[in-house]
């Protein structure tokens, strides 16, 4: 790649794989970015889009000559994904994916690839909507935002760095850790909240009244719930995916939740103004780093 | 009150309060609107802002001559506040309130005012926002909201009339329902969501590494936890005021996530699928349904 800007193929290009397609181009990236896929018509939207500049349904086709092959498919996919491209990928070309759980993308990867592992670069982009599909894809969805990569020992250090560099040039901020530590944090700070929504909406929606009661949701309920909005294989690939951790933050929830129902059923006015203050608190202090972390990256975009 | 526009006294002027005094400024309502408190500095403040037109700090001062007497305290206040009210009342002066329960303000009436409930109109306006304050006041607040009125039997209709016409002035449309129909609607479409973004931020608050860990956080988790951010008095006479509704509403939460939890254990991809659509299918028809609401509101006045 020396010389020249890398080849891209982004496989599965939906909202991460489609918008880090525009962002590549907002940003004057040189390379060519092909989109591989098993239908055309999401493929030819991608192109209408400027998401992508061709694309195969042939993976021999899409992946001749290429130097960064981007996994833009569920997390449920990605072993299958894998195994078929693995007969067609260039020797040093490198593979990244974009799948919210590291731990089974990393076990998939040992599975097909064996010692070609040194070219793969597990990686995250905290970013995303309630939304899903190319349509919803745009150009600044990984501004200010982070993109976790959780390389192993054996990750080659010119793979790594070619990725770190794809992600700065969508304007994200790149960071790494090891898989375990990606697992527990995604755990908490997004996958249970999305159990929690999720099972929030569904226990309504198995109540019969639930119509008439939803009539009296405000804004509040909206915002609350928005994630529940997601798409629902994907939350199922993650759910699988990430199980452990998850299973554990679940756990100790429910524990803290039985707390909050007893302070409750006790009417200890002083232990339930306790907890709502700290939970106050640090939101709000989470909120002002998050809402200042943002408005730098507007500052230094100089975007609004 | 014949022939002229009511003169009504805000007690309490927060954000809720305040609102509605900016809300009935705004639409022209021709009444004297008064404050009353306990502390001279916020009830200057909102004659500042425009929400009264003059306050007091003495209830006989306050409620001489008033018609509406709405009560906008913490839930937890009510009865002491009705109880220093009820001496300076206007025999024919009608009380209402705006707590988020409304189980526990009519045994707080009936226990103060007594044969006098007949004038007391138990009030809900689903409206809100994570702030609290007369600073945070605004006018359209109402707009495009439900206020639940909970008559009892003994209500006076023309009470029950003259606050109804409060609230539509204010822009909001007016529903009656039984207390213990609201109490238990209530819990579930907002304090249950308040007691589980509370307790996420909780749980994660007395994790060690919880700086850390936020900085993974994205939008999702903001929205998820913007409830979070409420007053943490008001949130506490809303769990003691609504206790037994809100016990049964988590101890049905807790159930549905124990069985989530299952279906993570067992690695049920299809049950989990399954639990994810039907939950996006209702936030998704409820979406539209309270954004068609919105919509219609703004063109109904012609405002954005």
């Amino acid at each position: 790649m020396a010389g020249t800007a890398p080849r891209v193929c982004l496989v599965g290009v939906g909202l991460i794989a489609g918008s880090l397609g525009l962002a590549l181009r907002a940003r004057n990236w040189a390379g060519e970015i092909v989109g591989l896929g098993r239908h055309a018509e999401p493929l030819e939207q991608a192109v209408a889009l400027g998401a992508i500049d061709r694309f195969a349904l042939d993976p021999a086709e899409a992946l001749a000559d290429v130097d960064i092959i981007v996994l833009g498919v569920p997390l449920g996919a990605t072993r299958s994904v894998l195994e078929a491209l693995a007969p067609h990928r260039p020797p040093r070309a490198i593979i990244t994916d974009v799948g919210s759980a590291k731990g089974c993308v990393v076990a998939d990867a040992q599975a097909v690839l064996g010692n070609a592992c040194s070219r793969f670069v597990p990686g995250h982009p905290i970013a995303g909507t309630e939304h899903s599909g190319v349509q919803a894809a745009f150009a600044t969805l990984f501004e200010g935002r982070r993109v976790i990569l959780t390389p192993e020992p054996s990750t080659a250090p010119d793979a790594l760095e070619a990725v770190s560099a794809l992600w700065q040039t969508a304007g994200a901020e790149v960071v790494t850790m090891s898989v375990a530590h990606h697992d527990q944090v995604l755990a908490i700070t997004s996958h249970l909240p999305h159990m929690l929504a999720f099972g929030l909406v569904d226990s309504l929606a198995r109540n019969p009244r639930h119509d008439e009661i939803l009539r009296y949701a405000a804004g509040g309920f909206r915002d609350f719930t928005r994630i529940a909005s997601s798409d629902p294989v994907m939350w199922r690939d993650i759910c699988l995916g990430n199980r452990s951790a998850l299973l554990a933050a679940l756990a100790a929830y429910r524990d803290d939740l039985e707390q909050l129902s007893a302070l409750i059923e006790a009417a200890d006015g002083e232990g339930l103004e306790g907890v709502f203050r700290a939970a106050k608190q640090t939101r709000d202090s989470y909120l002002s780093w998050f809402e200042d972390r943002q408005a730098q990256e507007v500052t230094h975009d100089g975007q609004s």
